[in-house]
């Protein structure tokens, strides 16, 4: 599996306190660095996730699969590659690839299922702005 | 689903840290939650993980994945049941059962696949008396 | 310096995602163990900083200064102790000893200096049950 | 107190796992982000940290000391300004402002003692190139 062209990447390096006894990064930061890859994805399209939040809506992640492949080690530049594929009124499924820059080994792949809720923590409609941003950059099949 | 009755239970306090904008514990700490799961079933089946990668041996988390229901809030008290569901020679597939204290509200499920590998990162077969023991506390049908 | 007879001890067990390469519980983490002594000396005397955030009050840490002895290891059992040294109408100070349970080996001294703000961030005065509770297990000599 | 000249910057943008139940970076990281920050200066003056490591070098942490001036949002673009104040044959010491980018405030102050161990933990005289190479750039009165 190939990253789509409609996709964003963005580089992080493996923080000190982030790598394990191994000097691998610790697996449960993989989700921290897909987190970081939507945000900039939905920022180069036009969306900055914290001006969602404060307009009342959240997008809480509901689902999350990681598979590890290759570790990521203390103080290698990582790349985090994401994109949509699909997008419904109230869960957008963003999926990622992770991989080290200095050689392109793949390191992880990863999907995550995010749903909209509002502020009371019930299921809501994504905002129309947001849906059909989405939609439009969407990658049905990959 | 419920968790089998060869299962380890262990609580933890959702930590100041560990909440997000919402209060809601973040979902990568899930994955913390779930090795601290793990950790204590090996430990009371005879299992110091520490001490099995002093012997030479490491399980590295090949795959993982969530499903999220409900959140936990900042200062939930959270127990997390944990049980193996399948052991190979180099793979072991654990399962957990995330649950609020107070209410018993179930939080969410997870799964995480280890593979053995030895202190150079190759895929190795598990210890003997790790194999056998695990064989002797898992699952199969849940 | 010894621990003071009012104080509060918890003990929580070093995690694999908190130690670093070195097998050493990565230093920042010695903040959210004093966050969590503190939050349990507070809860001890009647106070569930939970419930003081939903009144409207927010503790700030304004400082905070940390002196590290000997490392914590990975898996190691430790304890944690806090007390408060001195209470203003708008500021706490925190101290902490942090040992291993194992061999009662002192590992760090801390200090933390907390203030009272609202929930706009402006300093605010303390709550008066919160600042006669706390006057009242303030050890000003240690 | 100004950065000197011979200090390294470097950017961080606040992740939502490192935001709290108000929306501001837990202070914690403020420690995560120093050590980034003295990374980079080491790497801009030729040492690679993790080299150093792999040399049978650790700089571990005997002292930390921090004060919070204002909070750092979620999303906010931090800048990280790095430099030594002091270098002994077993201790250095660094020195950081933590700043906010978009309106240039100062958000805190920090200062960290790092002492040399070989990889059994023993005080150890640190290697002459990263003795000489941190000499010439530090900053004794600032």
């Amino acid at each position: 599996m190939t990253a789509p062209a409609v996709a964003t990447s963005v580089e992080v390096r493996v923080r000190y306190g982030e790598a394990d006894r191994m000097g691998f990064a610790y697996h449960a930061h993989y989700l921290d660095w897909c987190d970081i890859g939507r945000t900039e994805h939905l920022r180069r399209h036009g969306v900055r996730y914290r001006d969602l939040e404060d307009r009342g809506y959240l997008l809480a992640v509901a689902e999350a699969s990681l598979r590890y492949l290759k570790p990521a080690k203390y103080d290698d530049l990582v790349r985090i590659t994401s994109w949509v594929t699909d997008v419904g009124s109230r869960r957008i499924i963003f999926e990622y690839r992770i991989e080290r820059v200095e050689d392109g080994a793949l390191l992880a792949n990863a999907m995550t299922a995010l749903v909209s809720l509002n502020p009371s923590g019930r299921p809501a409609r994504l905002p129309d702005d947001l849906l059909s941003l989405m939609r439009g950059v969407a990658v049905r099949e990959v």
